[in-house]
This record gives structure tokens, C-alpha cells and sequence, in this order.
């Protein structure tokens, strides 16, 4: 999936949030703001900014209120990733060298700290203590999310609801979020709130699913890192949970997939690539995600009719556009 | 410095701190609440909450709204420690293996954003923007004194005054923040809070002094891991930069340390130790401690003479009664 600029009549705003996001991370500290701006300059699709300020357009749309809520997602997101490459030993992160490897696994640990703490300060300049809790109960979630996934790599008797259970801590409860929250900040309705979490929900599932997909079907350009990462890592994600339920491939990538481990994922796994690929996994993947995908457009049933609402159906469909 | 059980009208109050600080770990992780529980029961002096309780007498006293600033700001603290054992290499800590030795670095990096998030999660039960964001932004400050020490490594050419940055950004904030948000919470004084902010910066600047001549002076059993760790590790504290500054001792002291450098810490420091034991460096570091104590008895004057004040002084003596 590209960047996201489909959005002309969000991009002056989105402009404003980039902005904000650079300020946001200067410090006292020289290598602490180097870092972090490494970080955030690495991009991204901006994702959860952008939701917020969709969700913001079902209320009082306020950009100066919103950034509170858009620039902290990020930061938050921005912070997860790179406690993400400590632990993934990842070099390479959108094609660019991550902190870990640029600097090192301390230099990131602390950046992630940093970045964290930023976040939260930003937040204090919402009087609503009920943002907060959400805000802070998702870090908590993404955390969690995080450790089944350490607790789950090389895992090959994980089932389905297992897989899904943890990309909704991991992925799709902040995105969840992002959506909701723009639209508390703009005091809409709490129908509508609570209809944007259900799409922002529904979006982060498709998303992360089709993050998966991409890593096992996309080229090293499109992926920003060498295809196969997941599989090297242990990172067992949905099209590999179908594949290993066939019974003659499920077989034969379980051995590879044991034979990897043993070697710590420093091997080639072109061949369990390769496995997983030829199998069906890949489309019952696909048609999880889309079936997500639809989830969340039947969510903006409720949602007035203004032109956010397809855009946001734009995006929707945007998430699952194949590129492999 | 052993616990703090000099405070028997707190002692009550301490025990339903003990218990939050249990409860509020628990969670649908059960890796993550074993291994925070593994943490926090390694103790610890539990001196910032001590801290936020006495801070509250001074306005109107309520365990239940100062126990959400008490258990966040001990959570913190041991979010930061877990991440210190990682950056430190450390195996064990308070005389307990670290969540690292005993599970491993990834897990200590999570269960350290798990605690970070469930501590802010708390802090959302008060409907008090400014106590957020003065707890966010000694967040940050933790964050770039952890980093500053990180980059100040086998630094022999740092000055006192480097030192005292870093411990302040390091430790002395967060006990000032400890006995300013008390006061906050409990609604006393505008001066009250200032001048409790005075107090614990200066005994948390004392504090950090003593534990760093701890480190060199202290016996193993002490201190809950073998002497001469900061060296090994690098960590130039100051009665090193004192000793460094001797003519003749300073110029061994300086080699010695480039070995241990150059041997990246794995080897034997109890010639280094034992230089700057017989230097004018530990007395001279005690003369700094005692004259932060003197001022953080000075910042009590202002306070009304409740019985909380003659124990905040008893505590500051007893932050440098010396046990080697």
C-alpha cells in the first residue's frame, strides 16, 4: 500500500500535522531529536493522522484541537515500531536503515521512550480525561499485542481466532482509535464515535492482513525490506496458518518452517515463500481481508452523509488494492 | 539505604499502595503480569509513592485520590529499570535475577511499555491536566538523562556538572515530581507544591550520589549485585570524576579505565575500585550529598509545621546515613 494522497482537501491540514510531528520530537537532547526525526522522516502513510481528522469532520472540525490527537497516534505508532526493530534484529524498515541499525539497540530503546513520552505530552492539551484512557489503554493493548507475538513466532499450532486476536492488539485497536477519537475531540455524536472505531476496527484487520500478504507476495521494493521477513523472524501470519492446514504442503512447509527455526531464521526461506504462495492461503487471506473490508463500510451505514464518508470508503477499498 | 519502614502512621496507607501496585498490573497477559509482578516484587524502597503520601498531607490528605500519582510514579520508575537492565546488561538487581536474565530482552523491553501504559492508564482517574502533563514530561526527561548516561560511557573527560545533569534528568526529577504532585493532588498550596518540588529534588540528588558511592563503597549483599557495576559498565559517576581529577592516582585511574574499556567492562574493576576508594573522591562526593540535603531541609522552612515535616527530614538524614 503507497502512501495515502488521495485526500486533496485534507493534504493542507495533513501538512500542518507533519509539521507539528517534527516540532513535537525536539528536544534538549541532539541525539535523542536526531532519532526520532530519523524515524518519523522514514515516513509512513500517516495513517492514523489521516482517520483522525477524517473523524474529526463528523463534528466540530478544529485542526488546532485535532493535531493534539493526531501527532500523539503517530508518535505512538512511530515509538511501537521502533521497539518493533529492537526486537526484530530489523535492519531495514520502508527502505531505510532503522535507528537499531543505524545507531544502536539502546540508542532505540530510549528513542522509543522518548518518543512515547512526547506522545503523552502533547495529549495534555485535551481537557478530557476520557481521550486519555483510550489513548493509554491501546498503548497497554499494543504492548500485549506485541508479547503474544514474541511468545507466538515459530508457533505452527496456532489457529486462526489466535492470529486475528493478537493483529487487533498489535495493529488494529490503535487504528481503531485514530478513528474514534477524532471524533470525540470534534464532539460528534457518540454514534458516530463509536461507528468511526467499528471502521477504523475493520480498516486495521484488512490492513494487517494485507501487511502480511505483501510480505510474503510483494517485491523488496514495494516492501521496503527483503520479502520473507515474517517467515525469518517466526512471525507465523495468516496466509502461513492456511497454508500449514493443507495436508500435503502443510506437511512439507512445517518442516521447513522447523528447519528455519533451527537455524534461527539466518537461512533462506525462499522455499517456504515459495510454499506458501503456491498455496491457498494466499486467497483465503484475501478474502478475510476484504470480508473486513466490507465490515467496515457497512459501519459508515450510520454516519451522515457528508463527502468524508466516501472518502473514507475510498480508503477502505484503497487498503486491500493489490499491488503483487 | 534499606526500605523505608520509619513511618508507622504511613504504614496503613503503604499497604493499600502495595496492593494497588499489584492489582494494577494485572491484565488478559499472563507473561506480562508475571513478569511486572516478578518486578515490582523485588521491592524497592517504594520511595516516590512514601513520597506522594506525605506530599499530600499537606493539603487535604485522600488515600484514594493520591494512590493514582503514587502507583504510576512507582510504575515508572520500574518501567525505567526494566529498560535499564537491558541497556545494562544487567543480571541482577536488588539481589533478585532482572526480568532480562530470567526471560529476556524482548519480554523486558514489552513488559516495560506494559507497565509505562498501565501507569498512565491510572493517572486517567484524575480529572487534572496539569498532573498529567508534569508526569509526561518527567517522562521525557528520564528518557534523555538514560540516553545522556548511555552516551556519557567510559566518558572520562566529563565534568561534575555533566554528572549533575544527568542524575538530575535521571533520578532527581522524578522524586521532586513525587513530592510536587502530592501536594497537587491533595490540593495544598501553590507554595507547599514548589517547595516540596525543592525538597525531593534535592534529597533525589543526594539520593543518586549515594547510591553511586553505594556502588563502589557497599558489599555485595548491600547491594543486591557485585561492587564496581557503573564501572564495568562505564557509568562515570562521581566520585570517579573526582578521583579522575587527582594528579597522579587520576592518570592510573585513566588507564585502568581504558582497559576496562578496551575489554568492554568483562573483566575485573577491583583495582579501579580500589583506586578510587583511597582517593579524595568519596569523601569529597559526600560533601556534595550532604550540602543537597542541607538544601532540601532548607526548602521545608516554608512548610507549615505538621508532623509530615519532621519525618521529611528524617528521611532526607537518612538518604546519607551511610552503611559502608
Amino acid at each position: 500500500m503507497k502512501r495515502l494522497d488521495i485526500f486533496g482537501a485534507l493534504k493542507k491540514d495533513m501538512d500542518v500535522i507533519e509539521k507539528e510531528l517534527y516540532r513535537s520530537i525536539e528536544g534538549d537532547d541532539q541525539q535523542l531529536t536526531e532519532t526520532s526525526l530519523h524515524l518519523l522522516k522514514a515516513g509512513g502513510k500517516r495513517l492514523r493522522p489521516v482517520f483522525v481528522l477524517m473523524g474529526g469532520k463528523f463534528g466540530n472540525y478544529d485542526i488546532d484541537k485535532l493535531k493534539y490527537i493526531a501527532v500523539p497516534l503517530e508518535l505512538i505508532h512511530s515509538a511501537s515500531l521502533v521497539h518493533d526493530d529492537v526486537i526484530d534484529d530489523a535492519d531495514m524498515r520502508r527502505g531505510k536503515p532503522t535507528v537499531k541499525s543505524k545507531w544502536d539497540n539502546r540508542i532505540a530503546m530510549y528513542t522509543g521512550d522518548y518518543i512515547y513520552g512526547k506522545a503523552l505530552t502533547l495529549t495534555t492539551n485535551l481537557n478530557n480525561p476520557e481521550i486519555h484512557r483510550i489513548l493509554s489503554k491501546a498503548m497497554v493493548e499494543m504492548s500485549i499485542g506485541e508479547m503474544e507475538q514474541i511468545r507466538d513466532f515459530f508457533n505452527c499450532n496456532q489457529d486462526v481466532r489466535r492470529y486475528l486476536l493478537r493483529i487487533r492488539r498489535k495493529t488494529s485497536m490503535l487504528i481503531a482509535v485514530s478513528c474514534q477519537l477524532g471524533a470525540m475531540a470534534a464532539e460528534a455524536d457518540r454514534v458516530v464515535s463509536s461507528s468511526m472505531y467499528r471502521f477504523g476496527y475493520n480498516v486495521g484487520m484488512a490492513f494487517q492482513i494485507q501487511d502480511d500478504l505483501l510480505d510474503l507476495c510483494g517485491t523488496e521494493k514495494q516492501i521496503g525490506k527483503p520479502p520473507g521477513s515474517d517467515m525469518r523472524q517466526g512471525n507465523i501470519t495468516l496466509p502461513v496458518i492456511y497454508a500449514l492446514q493443507e495436508p500435503e504442503l502443510g506437511q512439507r512447509l512445517l518442516k521447513e518452517i522447523e528447519r528455519i527455526h533451527a537455524l534461527n531464521g539466518q537461512c533462506d526461506v525462499s522455499e517456504a515463500v515459495g510454499m506458501i504462495r503456491s498455496s491457498t492461503g494466499i486467497a483465503r487471506s484475501e478474502v478475510l481481508a476484504d470480508r473486513y473490508i466490507r465490515k467496515a463500510i457497512d459501519a459508515l451505514d450510520s454516519l451522515p452523509d457528508i463527502k468524508t464518508k466516501k472518502q473514507l470508503k475510498d480508503i477502505a477499498h484503497f487498503v486491500t488494492k493489490r499491488s503483487y
